[in-house]
């Protein structure tokens, strides 16, 4: 086999074979294919796309090029995995419900690069919190808590990261067949029995479209499912931010609040929503009987308390869970005022995003480190009405004070006003079983 | 100015300036400019093309990202490009046909890959002939005898070396913008007033098809005349071999044999053709009164001697060149016989290509030795009526008796006969001037 002919018939339109696309992995992780064929293979992806088996072939390639995770936690294993968005941390509330309900959730989280750290960031935001466990304290953890969330350990799908690194200096980053096998790619490494994904579509998604996130919803549950995974997908909004709090801590103490009960309504929904379709996936009954357990997790405070024996298990202190005001508060802040009479239109979401990372809440690059006082809380979302003076936002930091006015103004750039309310958007388009 | 942007809005179909354009090459050429992004553009330059200035920018890049070769020979100064056939020897007879007529043609040649060697190393089958001649030798010889034929020195256009190398392993050399940016890069580095591009046509170039040649020969006219070279550009045919000889001392015969006036009628014209219109190009009066100088330089015996002037100037005996019968002879040789009666309706000419390279003719790489005494005279050619035990041509080799067999059976499967005469294809298909 010569890479040549593989590029060539990609170049071409041709639909590759299994075993060309196992033979491109192992090489190109090995080193003895060389990173210049892997980016012309790339951008023939690009062009000419994928179909859904040649997308399987190359996310088992990916899942098969390092460990595959094999934890004995007594119980169904079930993840759900978010596409990412601004103010998305219903990995928080939603692992601990399931968990409260009998299923098992051991979630091996990013950090990654963004407006704000990943979930194993966020939690990092609880001191003493531990991201770090073996493999042996977090099946532990998993079979007593029913819960674990983890940093990456461990050489997961290494051919993904060497993928990864070279799409994303050569411009081919925006290629569903590619994005799907690279998430499905870790998600099979991390061997769950059941998976839930929430493909975001909006301002603040990788998929601006709903016809993007539709498609990439539909090819990651196909290629899942090929691999033999239970996999329910769920096209939701985040043409806006999800709830109104938007930074590590604060995303935190916003999803404290959905366990206890509060919380914005649309995050609050989502939870309900996606922990549904974890348990129905997992055999917990139909989809009203799930919702009703998920509920029932919530009101009862078991959820909460999952939570928080997690955290403890992890290290961490759960008074914190149980009194949100116990975590450090932000030194600088900032109201960012309306100015004028009306509604908010539309936000684009991820300028918003962008205005959390400036203000400390994210990385630019790996070494950065992160602010977690920092972010803000939303006073008003789309579709709100206004009055000139209002509060919008408030904007919180402790590293970067400078950078509040410049924040404000982007936050004020990224909103539109207008005299009337608009259309109202779903929180969830889409669902696929 | 970033890369990545750069192989992005191409992607995308955006039209390259000029600045990033030489951004690029600069960068790639100086190694500042990883290989991987290259090839992600080539990949992108392959699918979404670039217009004319674009081409001309990526040609003026190559051109200036080495020498420029600069000399004083006492006169215009033309070329002739032919992008490559079976049997294409026309620069060792156009090249002496239009000095004897007064330009100056200081051509500068590849060795290169391929059935047979290229006019360099067919030069070289002449006891002594010297094609590394020092830059003061060389417009020496031209100043004199008026051409002058020798090997690449120097360090023309390293841009193309390293994006050739690229594109031939990453399946990207069959793009129209490259091609020509590559062919006109190295012709503007070589410096001439005048070029007369022959772009070939036909199963034995690497343009199959007429479309795609007057592109391409659109494309280079157009390039080269931005760059602000006077250029003609012809498409010409390469269906079948062009004359009758193929390999490196039987095309320097068939050559010689053309400045005599003998030679196949079709490698006669096509001598004609071209350098007429070197000579039109370079002033020398309309095209029917260059065609007129062309010829009489034949006739009278000056374009022979100008060649022999030539050889003897570089170290040759020009006795070989009034008496071809002292070029050595074959050791072995076969002949290839018709199965049957009826006309040869088409020939595979790659395959005819790939007889002369097994028979040792040509060089698989670069280390390759040539025999050169190897390749074939073809009997019998497309449109020809032959009788079943015909001659169709006789193969010679010396060093590779042992290839005889199957280069007959070769020839023979890249043959088609039928009961009538195919219809005849013209010799040249366009002219651009």
């Amino acid at each position: 086999m010569r890479m040549y002919d593989i590029i060539k018939k990609k170049r071409d339109g041709g639909k590759l074979t299994e075993e060309e696309i196992r033979w491109f992995g192992k090489g190109y992780v090995s080193g003895q294919i060389p990173d210049y064929q892997a980016a012309a293979l790339c951008m023939a992806i690009f062009y000419k796309g994928m179909d859904v088996e040649e997308t399987t072939a190359l996310t088992l390639a990916i899942r098969d090029s390092g460990d595959i995770l094999r934890l004995d936690v007594g119980g169904i294993r079930v993840d759900k995995h978010s596409t990412g968005g601004v103010g998305d941390k219903t990995s928080l509330a939603v692992a601990p419900i399931a968990a409260a309900c009998g299923i098992k959730v051991a979630k091996i989280s990013g950090r990654g690069l963004g407006h704000t750290g990943g979930t194993v960031d966020k939690l990092e935001a609880i001191e003493g919190y531990r991201t770090d466990l073996s493999t042996e304290e977090f099946a532990d953890t998993v079979r007593k808590v029913g819960v674990s969330i983890i940093g990456q350990s461990g050489d997961f799908a290494p051919l993904d990261k060497k993928l990864y690194a070279l799409r994303d200096v050569t411009a081919c980053v925006d290629s569903m067949p590619l994005i799907a096998s690279s998430i499905m790619g870790k998600k099979l490494a991390a061997n769950d029995d059941c998976i839930v994904l929430d493909v975001k579509t909006g301002s603040g998604a990788f998929m601006h479209s709903l016809e993007d996130a539709k498609e990439l919803a539909q090819v990651m549950a196909g290629v899942g499912r090929l691999a033999g995974k239970k996999v329910t997908a769920v096209v939701t909004d985040m043409d806006r931010p999800l709830g109104r709090a938007v930074g590590n801590s604060l995303e935190v103490a916003e999803a404290v609040d959905m366990l206890k009960g509060g919380s914005p309504e649309d995050f609050r929904e989502l939870c309900y929503v996606l922990s549904s379709h974890m348990l129905h996936l997992a055999g917990k009954g139909s989809l009203e009987e799930c919702r009703a357990l998920a509920e029932e997790a919530v009101s009862s405070g078991r959820a909460l308390k999952t939570l928080a024996e997690m955290v403890k298990a992890q290290g961490g202190d759960p008074a914190w869970i149980y009194d949100t005001d116990l975590f450090p508060k932000a030194k600088h802040s900032l109201k960012v005022l309306s100015p004028k009479d009306g509604f908010i239109s539309r936000v684009d979401t991820e300028k918003y995003g962008e205005v959390s990372l400036i203000l400390g809440a994210g990385r630019s690059t790996m070494e950065d480190k992160i602010d977690m006082t920092a972010g803000f809380i939303l006073q008003k979302k789309t579709g709100d009405a206004v009055r000139k003076g209002d509060a919008i936002a408030e904007l919180y930091t402790t590293e970067k004070p400078e950078m509040l006015e410049k924040a404000a103004e982007m936050m004020l750039s990224a909103t539109e006003f207008a005299s009337s309310a608009p259309k109202a958007r779903p929180l969830v388009f889409d669902i696929l079983m």
